[in-house]
């Protein structure tokens, strides 16, 4: 009897079917998301029924679910590296192992805190705006060469964006309790969050956790102008301290790709200088392409197959 | 009696007051920009009466206008790189040193090409914009590691921004008949137009002369979906073909900083998947000051002052 696997992301391989091939060349017997959405707990309890591994998106993959689909599953394979949706204890109990992607999107939430940073240093969207309008209107940005940009947090994706801003020739500063500064790369600087918030162009939120790191006292210490990114968590940011924050000009402009709740339909969407994306961070071709291969090769593993 | 400097472009010093200090601390008198904007024929030759330098912007100074201001005219310093509104032959007849800044530029552009590249490749515009009205709609996007950028032209600006473009891991190609290839960094490769228009996710203009390099036969080489950036000059592009080629989606998506005429109230306007701003890739703070500066430094050095 072949090993059944079923997916649960509703847009595996959809750009790019190599990842399901792995699993196919393997004679592996693939059983597709049948509703091309996130399904609910019924619907994952009925996807699961006779299935040795998941290919896992975000799907609740609470203890109910885990009981229901025990024995047979034996390997769930996060596309990703968030594992809210995962009851540990349940997995233990029935015999399920769990993986994750932590390298995959790495490359792709970077760029994009790139690119976020760039467009608000060099006003992008207004002058843009303005030229499809006709109007011709120079505006002198802000160059990364030289400006001071301060990492909050300094994981894999807030080391990679470290780099990337070193290539630019800006001036890096990180706080994260975690790193030791002879840890840190040439050139970088550890501070404290007083010191680099007091000192910094730009701030770049990379940290984990679920405490809120930037509310009224810690926007007070910022200098007038000041970018700020959130391509991490809404939480670690208090709305109503940044929205004053954006009114007095502290900051000039912000970038947020994850919400205090999503979708997100809140007051941000009223300020022009805050550039919105929809938790797209992760949304390249390449990253997708990469988790997908990552959690097809982890899954196989953990069911007892050879990596092809 | 001290020498006396006019000004002509309207925005020196507007920022950050340093290189008008450089040339007070010299004991210079200077003589502002009477008009806040270019200054047209009869209004420069008006400017330089009495004049022994200029600090130079893009007001014609051509023969009428060096011989008016002979024989006390000596030195022009040109903040930024062109330097076509200068009759050079006149001024070698009438004793006057020309200078400019072609360094000054260099990471202001290159940085904008790759704002402008990231932007594109991850659908920020319409991504942001359908957010702005409340509609959260994720897509995939282009990553920059592993995609292929071709260079059309390998001067001081393309290298600067095939060096930011291997700092994202992007795979660069070159095209200049100007480059050898054993004179290029490791990793780049150099390609000939045909070869480097069929494999380039994007492609990016970087090169000088007043040819037209992409006309219709080019854009029917490039694979569809292509990228195309043009921070050099608009006459590179046939504008007819670029619209068959954004209409046809051989095109995907495109920037221009330069055009055809300036101001430009053209067609490319109504397109939405064209970001256009309104020639400021030198226009960084940092930029300014350097050319600034710089300018300053090349003007008092031609007058036979020591530098600072």
């Amino acid at each position: 009897m072949s090993l059944v696997v079923a997916i649960g992301p509703s847009s595996f391989a959809e750009k790019d079917p190599t990842p399901l091939r792995l699993l196919e060349d393997a004679g592996i017997r693939i059983k597709p998301n049948p509703f091309g959405r996130r399904l609910t707990e019924p619907e994952i309890i009925a996807h699961l029924a006779g299935v040795d591994g998941l290919i896992a998106g975000l799907e609740p993959l609470n203890r109910t679910v885990l009981e229901s689909a025990h024995p047979r599953l034996k390997a769930l394979a996060r596309v990703g590296i968030g594992v809210a949706n995962v009851d540990f204890d349940a997995a233990a109990d029935f015999g399920v192992t769990v993986s994750s992607t932590p390298d995959g999107p790495v490359d792709a939430v970077a760029e994009m805190t790139l690119t976020a940073l760039l467009t608000l240093a060099r006003q992008l969207f207004p002058t843009n705006a303005a030229l499809h309008r006709g109007e011709w209107v120079k505006s002198i940005g802000l160059g990364l060469r030289g400006a001071t940009v301060l990492l909050i947090g300094y994981g894999r994706i807030g080391r990679r964006t470290g780099e990337l801003l070193q290539a630019f020739g800006a001036q890096v500063l990180v706080c994260d309790p975690a790193v030791r500064e002879d840890a840190l790369p040439e050139g970088i600087r550890a501070v404290t969050l007083r010191e680099g918030l007091g000192q910094a162009d730009a701030i770049s939120l990379h940290a984990s956790g679920e405490d809120c790191i930037l509310a009224a006292p810690e926007f007070k210490q910022m200098k007038p102008g000041t970018l700020l990114l959130n391509g991490a968590r809404g939480g670690l940011v208090e709305e109503s301290a940044l929205l004053e924050a954006l009114d007095s000009g502290i900051v000039a402009g912000t970038w947020f790709d994850a919400f205090w709740e999503e979708p997100y339909h809140g007051i941000l969407t009223d300020y022009e200088q805050a550039l919105l994306t929809p938790h797209v961070g992760t949304y390249t071709t390449q990253c997708r392409l990469q988790m997908e291969s990552e959690a097809v090769k982890n899954l196989m593993r953990d069911l007892g197959l050879q990596e092809t």
